[in-house]
């Protein structure tokens, strides 16, 4: 291995074990950073943020890179120096101030966020929202881009991904959605969510959580659970230390519960990436498309599926005696799948769920080419989530503050969450070509099968393969949406007698 | 205020920012981290630790620094300049690799050592802390010294001190201590500590660790309380984020109560220093002496006075009723001041502690002047034990293996305990003198007072003054062990009816 290449990935190590010390001071502000941290974070946010970028655009790095060598059929060290020049190129731009500047802004948002959120006073929250609004604007312009400037976001998360293609699959999907609604809004049987809003004491929460996540895999000597106020799944220490939260509410099973099983297959994808590879781009995530795709395929083709329980009910029976006495396996299937128009994106069901995307996707896209301002963002959400959804907040909490993306200065990630659903739906129908008996061995408590062929086909190749790429590789097909509308039609036929 | 100036703070203060983020990993580490997190944490510690050493010797920082003026009554800024020219000439000749390689080495140390500890295996750290002591001897023939290396690991901790003097003050301290000891033994008033080891569930020593922890004025806005196997103070973000851990022993009261206790006194000099300075030298604690001055002034001085007890042991009765029913305050006061030799440094009484610190303070002494071998350690260890504090250590559990210190490379360390021990008597005699009725305070639960005179005379100085020259600004007088000797002779002459 030519030594050129061993020293840039020295670097590249180094940047990427700074990254996750970012990580570690972003978890620590979400779970247990003392009120009056806050200030000493965003500066320490900012300092290191600095640090990174300073060393990934320096001089030293574009010199190894440039005279770094690999052979033809070393697909590691051809990812890795594809990625690692991928990320200098976009960053090369970018001024270390802006950088640094972007890193305060969001700590501080984030503090604010959270305490707007339970004011439900998006206009505390404005301010720092105009800010990052106005920070990734110039990111953008820094960038650079061909037709719009949020493509130069977009394509932090996913890289290669345009909006106006989003927005045409968008399109179709939300077709396909609206029709299947109206026929379930039409249908005869109806399952009764109100189920899951009985008495679910927190502590008995919790330790189904547990339970839940070492029934999918979740190994917790390579990870640990906190609370937060909004879930979310970090990686600290390479595939030994991925950290998942979770958040509780007594009146309600199905958040902390489908929020675990969620965060746990993001999880689990992390935990897959081959340590040897740890802070390389060959130990990393394809894009935030992809990490959705096993996120949701975990929440809700297994979590959600009735193979997985038909063996794990009768002992959830047990554990919440009080409100699951009088309920079926099948009237619980039901309910952890009613769709039912509402609210929160996190909380809603696999098929309005891309609903909620859609209006963030408009909204942000209308921000960062300025068609619309912050100002405008409550009046927007309210009209969209009333139009295409039917539901009107009643209040911010409910509304424009119920997610925490924004004030991370993430503008440009919420489309992944529906490239996840399509790519989800697309990799199980070939999971489930490849293991023929796959929910037979759900119903026995097997996930493992299912797991292992995700490590085969996706985990282990780190950031070998482009999204678009590894979705044709692993299914033989690109990306469409007939997997998605297949899967929620046919599931919903069943649970609504269409 | 000169540009110059301003821009080596803006340096300085990042800097500092960077060694808060260690403490921060340091802290994670101690409490959360999932066990195979330890890998990656490791190499992040030492990236971490280079980038704050590349930066702190940087032809940049000594460009500023030589340019750099402040006026001749503009105490803030000569206060910052001559502490960062100290830390960059004790930081100059030292290379960065061997930082890296320090950081690295005692953050494996540091789990190798707690998996040892549990195994009472000390041939299992024997490794560690051979490299980290040989590690550390090259950093003292780097950073040089006059008459032994001991002294320039010892100025990292305790600036200015020499060995040789602490060698004198310690022989004096024996005397005296043994001399005391002896006439306790002779004594025939008995305290009976063993009310202390009677069953004290865990849940409620955690609700009074937080009310003791209240009680001396630590802010929970501004810092936390966590649980891990040996306790520590750090700061993560000036004062606005002090953390503390303690231990819980379900047979042992004293254990939790006076770790908290101590370790709280730690914390209230941190969120005492002022915010403004966060991040320079203005606003960092003198030294780990003057810092052991307030904490063990706060465990002992306080939380071991008849004062304090006489308003909080109803409280505590109520609390623990099964196992304090029978027990009187005078009986208690008896038993949290038993003096009685014993192996574990952090649980001993104030008289024999510093025997303890004696002995670790002539084994390191020794094996950094390679007068004895690590693997000689655990004999020594023993054979020191065994006549100087008349106990043997079982096992090395509770022998060598007890403390931390050695596992973070913090070789230099253990002296500055009973320099605390001397710093907190004299302080406090002061006190007494500016506070005639402080004991009238303590007993009507106002421990503010006592908290305030340490602000003004201690805390709010950062390190404008060096060690020595603070205790005679505060007390008139240079340190001496006898305020030290007159407390414990006046208190154990009461207890024991001397």
């Amino acid at each position: 291995m030519p030594n050129t290449y061993l020293k840039l990935m020295d670097r590249v190590k180094d940047i990427g074990r700074l990254g996750a010390v970012e990580q570690l001071l972003d978890w620590d502000q979400e779970t247990y950073m003392p009120k009056h941290g806050i200030q000493a974070r965003a500066e320490q946010m900012s300092v290191l943020a600095g640090l990174v970028h300073e060393r990934l655009v320096a001089d030293e790095t574009r010199a190894l890179l440039d005279d770094a060598q690999a052979a033809p059929d070393d697909f590691v060290a051809l990812t890795n120096l594809r990625e690692t020049r991928r990320a200098l190129d976009r960053a090369a731009n970018v001024p270390t101030d802006l950088v640094r500047e972007i890193a305060r802004s969001a700590s501080l948002a984030k503090d604010a966020w959270a305490i707007a959120r339970t004011r439900s006073a998006f206009n505390e929250f404005a301010p720092h929202l105009a800010k990052l609004v106005d920070l990734k604007k110039q990111v953008a312009d820094h960038i650079g881009y061909e037709t719009e400037p949020y493509d130069a976001l977009l394509d932090e998360f996913e890289p290669g991904a345009k909006s106006a293609d989003i927005a045409t699959l968008f399109d179709q999907l939300r077709v396909a959605t609206v029709d299947l609604l109206k026929r379930i809004e039409g249908a005869s049987a109806k399952p009764d969510p109100s189920i899951l809003t009985r008495d679910y004491p927190t502590e008995q929460q919790a330790f189904l959580s547990r339970k839940m996540a070492a029934a999918f895999g979740f190994d917790f000597d390579r990870g640990r659970t906190d609370v937060s106020v909004h879930p979310f799944c970090t990686t600290i220490g390479g595939s030994g230390d991925v950290r998942i939260t979770t958040r509780f509410s007594e009146q309600l099973l199905s958040s902390s519960l489908f929020g675990t099983m969620h965060e746990v297959g993001h999880a689990l994808y992390e935990q897959g990436l081959r340590s040897e590879h740890a802070f390389t781009p060959m130990g990393d995530a394809v894009s935030l498309g992809i990490h959705e795709s096993q996120s949701r395929m975990w929440e809700n083709m297994i979590g959600r599926s009735k193979a997985f329980w038909s063996f794990h009910f009768d002992a959830l029976k047990k554990r919440f005696p009080g409100a699951l006495a009088d309920v079926s396996l099948d009237a619980f299937y039901g309910a952890i799948n009613a769709v039912k128009p509402s609210l929160i994106r996190i909380e809603a069901d696999e098929l309005t769920y891309n609903l909620h995307i859609i209006v963030r996707f408009e909204i942000e896209r209308a921000l960062i080419s300025s068609a619309i301002s912050v100002d405008d963002v409550p009046a927007a959400w309210n009209g969209k989530m009333t139009s295409s959804i039917g539901v009107t907040p009643p209040d911010d909490r409910d509304g424009c503050l119920q997610d925490i993306h924004w004030s991370m200065g993430a503008l440009g990630y919420f489309p992944t969450y529906t490239l996840g659903n399509l790519y989800a739906a697309q990799f199980f129908d070939q999971a489930k070509i490849d293991l023929p008996d796959l929910f037979d061995r759900l119903a026995r408590n097997d996930q493992r099968s299912l797991l292992d062929w995700l490590r085969t086909n996706i985990h282990a190749h780190g950031r070998r393969f482009r999204a678009g790429e590894l979705v044709e590789r692993v299914t033989g097909k690109p990306l469409t949406i007939e997997p998605f509308v297949n899967y929620v039609t046919e599931k919903f036929s069943d649970i609504y007698n269409l």
